[in-house]
């Protein structure tokens, strides 16, 4: 029986390149396949059930999460809130080590330019933007069709801070719909655990299963100054869930790559993944070192490290896909069967797009490195240092405010702009030593992968050394302060250009070039690939209707699966784990140490309560904090992970192997009410304060 | 006609799958194709002129070098002495900065553990290798022809120190050859320039042309504590080299991977290279920081970060030719006309070989961690801690010695532990931080890879963790101390066992398990790799004859070109760079500085004398320090570099893009002349002392 399951789903595992079946797919909220899903599942959700589900659904920065009150108070992953809890710790008290547990909303700490939004409104806006972009090319068409969406953006949002307008490209440009969000600018924590209860087992057990972590945290939303009323929110559930059953998860994917055809790909695996891989090592390894220096450097690069390794990590997943001849050798099946069924038509984007990877190839490394934004890797500009990502921000927002809304490069628009001050202007603490850690392997990076003769490496260093140069522009620089930041972007191009701030002046230095680099890949690489991705996205609709879904690009979507485990070559993942199995697995030397406060309330609780749970819904990174939902629209968990192995479900899906790591509500009252003390939080969800009775352990 | 001739040299580019043609091949001395170097280079020479090249040529540990005088003058490259001169090194006389220069020879060091060889003798054993393996598989096939291997050795060279015999498998085991070597266990350093002049703009400028390094050394053959004779040496020329002369190099060419299958390949490139690299990256990161911390952290790290982004480049380029769709292609057509051709012959050892791939793509990790010789890749035991290698060493010599020599693991057999004794009582220091950095990353490393649930893991960690555990056993052993290591040799299996020197009993504790992982991989993967080789070698004498040269295994080989530029995409490679170049060329900001004593001597140096050359000779790592040899068997300079792509040579050969980068003799003249005022051994070469005269600048 198993083997027979096995053979059949093992064909539709790679459907996402034609029509989607049984439990695969990224769904958005307004053609989510309702009958499909209710006959694989079982269930009878409707219209409603979705709307319900949708406004209790939240995103949080690159994260999602969900309203389990009707006070505003929203569920998400402790790693979502990671950055927000470094935050607002000093060397001297870290939350992260004690957990972070008010107890009372008035303690409830604002996480420093934070911001939530959930989505209300999806209005079709795909004429008017490809409308716009008729006729042109390279980057006149990127170019016209982005002022597009900003002018569409504005007139449907106006100025209202409380609501955000974004028109969102899907099925790679063969969709463009108008996303509006009710937006709270004012997010606060209201819980987090220890640190470690959260991230048992560190980097080893991250990405994967068995796991045993409440990666879970709550923060509120607020407005005026109070609790956000959210009248429409999930019902806590906090029993355990059943093998088998039916779950939903509603969350963010970040990005798939799904579509992309074999051409794509290969420059993916050949250049992209090796690049973004190779440099993110080594930056880890700097840190490492780092961290092992003191114990303030040990708290200054924790944050860091922890999303080094994450990135790192799936990165792994991905090459291990990209290399696996037998799952590549479906992506292709699909890919012939999908351009045999389209033949006959005018175009061939396919033939367009392995055109285009020779430059894609060669453009990558200078555009990641300088510029970022590429669509395709991980690697960003400045190694992700805040003071030059602000810098940046500052000297670019102030040429670009300069000329109309419409000219400007898209991501200063006018409809953009409160983004970009809420970024800007956050008062979160930096640390000069981790600043220069990142921007002298940039630099180095870069003057490694575009060669030390590259005139955009001269331009970037000088006569420089990349030691030399971070460490005068890091200690020189005032723009830590976020009230220089602030006087800088109202002070506009005057203030900016005055400015004797190093980091400001390098920034203007450098900009030339990285715009260059941007102009080129717009005109030589995304301009071709986003007009033959359209003409792919039509050839799909015409040979597959509407049977397909968009790749994720960080939107809201709907998926849906089993509690359910399955069997990996060397390994079988079970369903569940229990807070048993967590006390099996600690050594007590670091990352397999239980969290003390956990293991102080070993005894209160239950070791049968299951921690987390194996689900084989359609998910990814961006999935994090995604409530798992059951049929009746109670949410029993928070996505927070995947496996290894699941990182193939960038490029296609596999029920056989792709598992969505969930943290149970089970899990998460168990550490509120047994280990946390949060009464309030207890009953503001409606759960029985009493703690579980103790039992005889063996 | 450039045209013409780029068209014509790709055809046969690959030729190294089936038949050299051209320039191709890094030649045997009993098959070096004498007529055909001849009529390609328009030289004559001679048997006899071959015997005279071969007995100046030197194996120097993993390089090559040439004899230069009757006194046991040899030139090698200045890397090649690095480990040397950091060795006679403290923090305190850093040799590296400035040169190592004494003014007569009795002030010349011998350097710790070094040695020195000289081909004298080659007979054909196929035969008898190949007789010991019949009729038998797995690990007993393999280690019945390294038993045999080990009785040849004795038979042929007993126990004189002086000479050291070595059969050498050839054709990937298509011929087994007996190398007999003259050895001198005492090699002193006679001149090293300042670190910087060999190693000018550092790894920027490493693997590219131009190049502007002196990258120079010398060293002296010793015995019986008195220089050496050595009547037969190169004569040193000491003048420009010409554009377009032929060159021959002479030397020891590490490995080349060209009579692999395309199976065998994409293992390299799925699983092989993107662990070695991505770990490498990491150790990178670490020794870099490290390397910040302070001025004697900075110079004990110097020599490992060189290594470690040495090998690291060299393996970008792989990697890159291993992606580079154009040259797998060539690479698929000449194992489809070799295969097309071998049709017929009653097995099909490129089907054998697939088999073995996923056994091999699923051991790679535990063997390279655990074991290290996989012969694929560069991952090696214990992160190249020095202590840990010889606590392995001393518990596997005592478990080994303490049976008959053909029963023993080949490495420890009679006719080997010499080598084995003088790397264990090297009198080298160790420097316990660098130790357990190396230490620590690679339990993490392996942790990360075979998974925390690995039962190897299990047992390589217990309960502690990699910080812990490399603390703890670098922090207790005394194995640094030279006496100590000779005792526990001398000592043998009792001492060992009752030795309480954690390190010790760390290694004893983890054999187990690193000796069933390399049984498991020579059962599976060696041992049928090997067949099938043996096979394919069979035939392709059988369609191509003896005009196919073997894979590069670090043994003695000649390789011919032409002082020759080229055009690569996106570059003009000149084919000479002189001194007035490197004025131009240096910044002042590291790794762009000139060494101060060769900036001091800027006004003596002919700005037009040439530093550096191109060739179009076949060579690779471990070609370094090749003496470059004229037509009439002059010494003209030393190979010591080549360029990133040039590293597709390790697949095979292409004339358009491969150049060896060498160090002339003219610029090693100026820089003992008139930078370092080596009179002694300027006289000695038979230079004339004059220094050039001043020259009016501009």
């Amino acid at each position: 029986m198993r083997h027979m399951l096995f053979a059949s789903a093992a064909v539709l595992a790679f459907a996402g390149a034609s029509s989607a079946k049984a439990e695969e797919g990224m769904w958005t909220y307004d053609n989510f396949p309702i009958a499909r899903a209710n006959q694989t599942l079982g269930t009878n959700i409707d219209q409603a059930w979705l709307d319900r589900v949708r406004l209790s659904s939240v995103k949080f920065g690159g994260c999602s999460a969900g309203v389990i009150s009707g006070e505003g108070l929203v569920m998400t992953n402790n790693h979502c809130v990671a950055t927000c809890v470094a935050n607002l710790s000093t060397p001297q008290v870290q939350y992260a080590e004690t957990g972070f547990t008010p107890k009372s909303r008035e303690e409830e700490l604002k996480c420093p330019g934070g911001s939530a939004e959930i989505l209300t409104d999806i209005t079709d806006v795909t004429a008017r933007v490809q409308k716009a972009g008729e006729g042109l090319d390279g980057q006149a068409f990127t170019q016209a069709r982005e002022a597009e969406a900003g002018r569409i953006e504005t007139e449907a949002c106006g100025s209202d801070p409380k609501i955000r307008c974004q028109v969102v490209s899907l099925y790679r440009g063969g969709q463009f719909k108008l996303y509006k969000f009710r937006k709270y600018s004012d997010v606060r924590l209201a819980w987090a655990p220890e640190d470690r209860a959260a991230t048992f087992g560190g980097d080893l057990d991250n990405f994967s299963f068995p796991r045993f972590a409440i990666d879970a945290a709550f923060i509120r939303l607020y407005e005026d100054g109070k609790p956000a009323a959210t009248p429409t929110h999930f019902t806590w559930n906090p029993n355990k869930p059943t093998e088998g059953e039916p779950v939903f998860v509603t969350g963010n994917p970040g990005s798939t790559q799904r579509l992309l055809t074999q051409s794509q790909l290969m420059t993916i695996r050949d250049v992209v993944l090796p690049m973004d891989q190779l440099i993110a090592s080594e930056l880890r390894g700097r840190l490492i070192r780092y961290s092992e220096e003191g114990e303030d450097q040990a708290f200054i690069a924790m944050d860091p490290i922890v999303g080094v390794e994450n990135t790192y990590k799936r990165g792994l997943g991905r090459m291990r896909a990209l290399t696996d001849a037998a799952f590549m050798a479906k992506k292709a099946e699909a890919e012939a069967d999908f351009r045999a069924r389209a033949a006959g038509g005018q175009t061939d984007p396919w033939t367009t797009l392995e055109a285009v990877q020779p430059l894609a190839r060669e453009l990558y490394a200078p555009m990641a490195l300088l510029e970022g934004g590429t669509g395709l890797g991980t690697t960003s500009v400045a190694g992700g240092s805040s003071l030059f990502n602000w810098a940046r921000t500052l000297v670019r927002g102030a040429q670009e405010r300069a000329k109309p809304s419409d000219q400007r490069l898209p991501e200063f628009a006018d409809s953009r702009l409160p983004g970009v001050q809420s970024g800007l202007f956050a008062e979160r603490p930096t640390y000069p030593a981790l600043e220069q850690i990142r921007l002298e392997w940039w630099l180095s990076k870069t003057r490694e992968w575009l060669t030390v003769d590259s005139p955009y490496v001269r331009t970037l260093l000088g006569k420089e050394s990349p030691e030399g140069l971070s460490a005068r522009l890091i200690e020189g620089t005032q723009l830590a302060d976020p009230a220089v930041r602030r006087a800088l972007w109202e002070g506009g191009l005057p203030a900016v250009q005055a400015s004797t701030d190093p980091l400001i002046q390098y920034a203007l230095a450098i900009d030339a070039d990285a715009r260059a680099v941007r102009a080129q890949w717009d005109n030589t690489v995304k301009a071709p690939t986003d007009r033959a991705s359209e003409q792919l996205a039509a050839a799909r609709f015409a040979v597959y209707g509407d049977a397909v879904y968009p790749d994720a690009t960080g939107t809201l979507r709907l998926t849906y699966g089993r509690v359910e485990g399955t069997d990996v070559p060397g390994q079988r993942i079970p369903a569940f784990t229990t807070f048993a199995g967590l006390w099996d697995r600690a050594t007590g030397a670091e990352p397999f140490n239980v969290a003390p406060k956990l293991l102080a309330a070993k005894d209160r609780i239950d070791p049968n309560a299951v921690m987390n749970m194996a689900v084989s819904s359609d998910t990814i990174g961006g999935s994090s904090g995604s409530p798992a939902v059951n049929a009746k629209g109670e949410i029993i968990g928070a996505n927070f992970d995947s496996t290894v192995l699941t990182q193939r479900n960038a490029y296609g899906y596999d029920r056989n192997v792709n598992r969505s790591v969930i943290v149970t509500t089970q899990a998460v009252t168990t550490a509120l009410r047994d280990v946390y003390g949060m009464d309030h939080l207890i009953q503001e969800l409606g759960v029985a304060p009493k703690a579980a009775p103790r039992r005889a352990r063996r």
